[in-house]
């Protein structure tokens, strides 16, 4: 039998028609305030923004107030994990960086600068952004290379007092989360009782796994390129050896095979292709959701020969587990709260605010909402400033 | 008899109503790219935007095609110098970067964000902007203190290979270069035969003599807070110690008293007060230029009573000398030929540029165009641009 191929016309656009799009870059900076005579000069610029600039000398959390920092997103990249491009470095990581502050803008209504840096090391990298912190309200992280992404997040969440985020890691796994949520809920499961295999231990292989526990989820079983994560493999260390001491309660040894074996649920995040034998294996009424980007694990036609609920990271499949159905809320929540941190809390308060909304209109088809659906960040975005609040 | 009050009501607006503007900030991020349906998004960000970061990673020119960084200035400072306020640190000195920024859209059609640093160590700020290369295409200094401001600069032109330019000397010494040119055509004389005094050895003064030794003065003295520069003066070092080497040729030593008597031009750019008395001994049909903001180094009216030609910073007098009339178009016309450098040829041509707008129109009180003359900034970026190619 011919599978359909996945669906290259809807999915990728021309090439001419991506270039000139592009053509320029994707941002641009504008006035908030008018400029058109010596009076707004004289407002806006010299001599009267001395008495501003004054009155921030005189009390520094006036800037929160008195400039753009407080709805400031700095989208920062190294370019070491790009797409499924890998390590193209900071310069052709840009146009990815421009999309993302175009999302924030398009999405949550906050302003956004890409900032891509000509160095991969943490300690650099951290450095610079303490020395800039003046300048933003907030850092969404992208595209870092695992392992140094865990690193990086940790040491900037330290040195900054703003709100930091890796959108590979929490940004996927809060989305994935909801989609688990709205998939359980058409079935009528609990989270607790399912069986749970995450094929990839990079940023978001290891942040959604903690993400699940974090929801209630019980039974989370890893896979990285050799096999499954479990307590005392040889050679694990880091964020890995963290997580097989929480996960894998059963103890599985072995590979895909052991693990898929009577998984209730399949999440791909490691473009590693998912033979239909495996998946045949898995427990009846079983979820798929392959989110490698732009080809997933497998093909979702495939999948729902085995699975009950497939997703996708693609807009061409129903399912889409699309990033920007978190992201803008989750920043825009804190900025408003002028939280200081993203907290575990928020995260799975911003979940639980996106299968809300998808609750309202709930099939197997349509676990989650249209990145489009603009209820979605508005609830997002209360339901974080909420917890923030109140956390 | 009593002068008039520098008019403030003109000058400042009421202290609520720039508090009102300020609110947010000044600037904002749009998009240039429309992003309203998965087809849109499907070019802007991804699976399209990969093509493009592909294409940049094969060849990184392409950035320059395909992102926004070709048209992209960074305003930096450390806030060590702000305006008339001193080191108000970086915070206090992003509303003016905002505003500056704001001025490089409204005046320059070019997008700008200000990077504001928590350090003033020129070595960790060199090192910051290094890395950051990848994020901009021409860095913008603003009112970073002397003598930092010239290692600053020096060492930014030589990391970066883009236009660098500290604004507070350069921008000053275009305009003020083209205000003399006018003031002299209106007197039917010669910059060579010209006795020009500038009172201030900061950015900005050793800028303007450079710049007006540059352009064919022969008779610039410079004076400092300790009086006039002279080659084998105590204690002078760095630009200061250069500058009397290329300055003062009939070797005058003294205070303001020695400099002025029988000066052609006074030019203010250290806040110190002009006596009235002493503005009597400059010579027949002299030129003041009282750039200190926002209060001049004399009254304009009391400077007129022994001026032939009188320019000020302020809005509120005539012949306002303000940056505007060149940063915008330089930094356009050096981004539009692609210039690696900011050279002095450049900026020749942009004052050559904006005194041949003021041409049209020359009169004793119009020796520069209005900062809103729309004229300006096109011509000095086409001369800024032609200069750059043909040098």
């Amino acid at each position: 039998m011919t599978l359909p191929a996945l669906s290259r016309p809807t999915a990728v656009p021309p090439r001419d028609e991506i270039f000139a799009a592009h053509l320029g870059g994707k941002l641009s900076t504008g006035l908030s305030t008018p400029l058109s005579d010596e009076r707004d000069l004289a407002i806006a610029y010299t001599p009267g923004v001395a008495e501003v600039s004054r009155a921030i000398a005189a009390d520094p959390r006036l800037a929160e107030r008195y400039t753009w920092t407080n709805r400031l997103v700095a989208v920062v990249s190294d370019g070491t994990a790009v797409l499924g491009l890998g390590d193209i470095g900071p310069r052709a990581s840009l146009p990815v960086m421009e999309g993302k502050s175009a999302l924030f803008k398009a999405f949550g209504g906050l302003d956004s600068i890409p900032l891509v840096l000509d160095t991969t090391d943490v300690d650099e990298i951290v450095e610079t952004l303490v020395r800039l912190r003046p300048s933003f309200g907030a850092v969404n992280l992208e595209d870092v290379s695992a392992p140094r992404c865990f690193e990086l997040e940790r040491r900037l969440i330290e040195a900054l007092d703003c709100p930091v985020m890796h959108d590979d890691q929490h940004g996927t796994a809060i989305v994935l989360l909801a989609a688990l949520r709205g998939a359980a809920t058409v079935q009528g499961r609990a989270l607790g009782g399912l069986r749970i295999v995450i094929s990839g231990a990079g940023a978001a292989g290891v942040a959604c796994a903690r993400m699940l526990l974090a929801a209630g989820c019980t039974d989370v079983t890893v896979l990285d390129s050799r096999g499954i994560l479990v307590r005392g493999r040889a050679g694990v260390t880091g964020e890995k050896a963290a997580l097989a001491e929480v996960t894998n309660p059963r103890r599985l040894a072995g590979g895909t095979d052991e693990a898929l074996r009577d998984a209730d649920v399949f999440v791909g995040l490691s473009s590693a292709t998912l033979p239909e034998p495996l998946l045949a294996t898995m427990a009846p009424e079983g979820m798929v959701f392959a989110l490698s980007n732009p080809d997933p694990e497998v093909h979702p036609e495939v999948a729902a020969r085995h699975a009950a609920i497939v997703a996708t990271g693609r807009s061409d499949f129903p399912n889409q587990i699309n990033n920007v159905l978190a992201f803008p809320g989750v920043f825009r929540g804190a900025l408003d709260a002028g939280a200081r941190r993203i907290t575990e809390r928020m995260k799975l308060a911003a979940a639980e605010a996106i299968a809300a909304v998808a609750a309202e209109d709930l099939a197997p088809d349509r676990i989650v909402p249209s990145p489009f659906d603009p209820r979605v960040a508005p609830a997002v975005s209360r339901a974080v400033a909420e917890a923030s609040v109140n956390g």
